[in-house]
């Protein structure tokens, strides 16, 4: 893991902290990753970027802050990328899926909400997370009840911006959403002193659909049996395409595709072609939450897709390009929350319809269903989903988390046995 | 308890385990409310409902069902009781506050979430809460995660239509609330086949005003010291505001005021000047949900005011009375939404406000916070409240419960404490 302590002080991380929760991570990143067989070659970039991941990409960032360049994080697939690469920026997903920074949360929030939101606000109050200390400002959206009210108490630590999300893709719900999408631009343009154009617009939304197209072709390739791709490794990618340079991510992800489609080819596989096959469906796992998919896959199983907001909700919805303005391309890019089916809509019934749709895709064996503790949405829309997917014949079982090693004993139990019934 | 088995067979109730629920609210009732010392004479009336709490009422709105009229039953206070009545309608709020029908929707719904939402959705489940028979449908509305996701549920039971309420106060969340005021009228008279005219909603609006403004001099009764009622009758009749007729209510309430404010005159209380002086703020205790306010005043202290939405937030915010036209009488309606401080709103700066003005007005010696279980919102609210009293030298501690009797002891104990501190 690269040091770059000059960096981190200026931007005021807490060094000491910092180490204590970077050291662990290559030594448990070998372990999940490195030490698998059989990998793609193409996942030395990747790599690359995880043994870096505080170093290359934070001087990237601070360069384009030297230029005058906003640097824009969120939480949320919702949140329009675009607008801000449009005002010539950078979107940054933020660090929050970590169990080290939530005991420090814990003094400030509840215990009891979901990890995620425990994890953000801690790395910020910790000071371990150089994204969060290079942004100019962060940009929540209402979701959830635990991220709404978490936003109002992140704001008085850094400058957090709320997006008011609908809870329902009525009209009216729309309507809503395509105001504050106006209202975003607005905001982008008057913090950061850059106007917004057609022209600049309709290239984001070219680059930004460009890395969904590349992740949707990267997880086409999972479809094939034997997968040429492990899970994990399919989620670490995803993880970093929240951080990475879109245009970097989209040429390293097309070469590693190459390889995967000549692996298909050839029939060669990650796995065996009798390992069982996993949709993971729920809650979303940022980077560095791995434990899931680790234990599936030291199990023998295969996670073939997520169904989560590091899986296909990241990337199927795309942003219509055939706006010719800039009030066409505003409504376009509002139009693409209302084909993301997250729990956070009511109804909900299309992301059944999703899960089986891709149950079906992939040729899942089985379904993990996997909920944040404390997520309400997800966990409420369990028993909808099971009935689905019991009526459809394909196994199904929940799977209830956080990011600590706690339950690990547990789950590994829970999995082994879930993976031989199938 | 009268019994009214007949009627209750006909409304579909299971009359085995209604018997269940009901046999033991007698004794409870006499032991909180009949027992106590110096009672108001005016209580009677309220004693009488509750006695009849599933007859006398019932009987009333399937009468009001007979002649055509609707029944229209919600769990909120932003639902516009106005529009129901206005359309001739009876308006009821929802049984919800008891843990009798919870193991029932715990086979259903997740552990995990507010006591509220599950003892409502379990009160249809079991067939044991007439009001929700009698219903034509009920109405929900995306207050809170839970909520919003057990309407889901809940509608596969019973007709439920949902109301979208934003997240924030913007211009953009109250034009959202207006068109979904218009909608629910539109709705309203569709199922009804009864026209909303400007006459009648004037009418509904001053008749729901009214009753506000009886409950905020029942309220303003309570700022006296000694107080010349108790919390737990305060309790009791605004959550029987919910059910009741409004123009009775109205007028039993009045008279009742008169026996106070002349009690006040004669410097007459129900406990000594003094007792400690305790505010409630947080989450609403629907019917018959009595726990905490029984263990204060059991242990010396008197509660004066609950900002709740069984308290101030029921009744504080009143309709403007100006509209001439329907489409001025539904922007006022709209517009008492977004002067109510509940907490699923962001941000919510104005609830501190309400609550340090309330302890003062109310000459409160200590504030105790109450917290439905796994109510985030109103959770992740605490440490800001907390701040702001302790701040303003107001004593507060924070009370997480539900509406088993598992923590009573630990309650008690609790509160012994706070009160002996005070």
């Amino acid at each position: 893991m690269a040091k770059h302590y000059e960096m981190w002080e200026k931007l005021g991380l807490d060094l000491e902290k910092h180490d204590q929760f970077l050291n662990p991570v290559p030594e448990l990143f070998t372990e999940i990753f490195i030490k698998q067989d059989n990998r793609p070659e193409g996942m030395d970039y990747y790599d690359f970027v995880v043994g870096d991941i505080h170093g290359v990409r934070v001087k990237e960032l601070v360069a384009e802050k030297d230029k005058g360049n906003p640097v824009i994080s969120s939480f949320c697939a919702f949140v329009p990328d675009e607008l801000i690469i449009a005002a010539g920026g950078a979107s940054i997903g933020l660090c929050a899926g970590a169990q080290f920074p939530i005991p420090r949360a814990e003094l400030e929030l509840p215990n009891d909400i979901c990890p995620l939101i425990k994890s953000s606000v801690g790395f910020k109050l910790e000071r371990v997370c150089p994204y969060f200390e290079v942004s100019d400002f962060v940009v929540g959206e209402t979701t959830c009840d635990g991220k709404k009210k978490a936003w109002e108490f992140l704001n008085e630590h850094i400058s957090t911006y709320v997006m008011e999300l609908p809870n329902t893709k009525s009209a009216s719900g729309h309507q809503l959403w395509q105001s504050e999408i106006e209202r975003f631009k607005l905001e982008i343009e008057e913090r950061s002193g850059r106007k917004i154009t057609t022209e600049k617009l309709a290239e984001a939304i070219k680059l930004v659909n460009k890395k969904r197209s590349v992740l949707e072709r990267l997880y086409n390739t999972r479809k094939a049996n034997p997968a040429p791709i492990s899970g994990r490794d399919t989620l670490l990618i995803t993880q970093l395409a929240f951080f990475d340079d879109p245009a970097r991510f989209i040429e390293k992800t097309e070469k590693l595709c190459e390889e995967l489609e000549a692996r298909i080819a050839n029939k060669q596989g990650v796995v065996n072609s009798e390992a069982p096959r996993i949709l993971i469906a729920g809650t979303p796992m940022p980077l560095p939450s791995w434990k899931l998919h680790s234990i599936i896959e030291s199990n023998g199983g295969v996670v073939v897709c997520e169904e989560t907001c590091t899986g296909t909700r990241y990337f199927e919805s795309k942003v219509a390009e055939n706006g010719q303005n800039l009030a066409e391309q505003l409504v376009n890019l509002s139009e693409r929350a209302m084909n993301i089916n997250c729990a956070c809509f009511t109804p909900n019934e299309a992301r059944v319809d999703d899960i089986l749709r891709l149950a079906n895709e992939y040729n899942v064996d089985g379904v993990i269903y996997y909920n944040l503790q404390f997520c309400q949405t997800y966990n409420m829309e369990y028993n909808k989903v099971a009935d689905a997917l019991k009526k459809a014949d394909i196994p199904v079982t929940q799977i209830e988390s956080d990011f600590s090693e706690n339950d690990s004993g547990q789950l590994n139990t829970r999995i082994q046995a879930f993976l031989e019934m199938l």
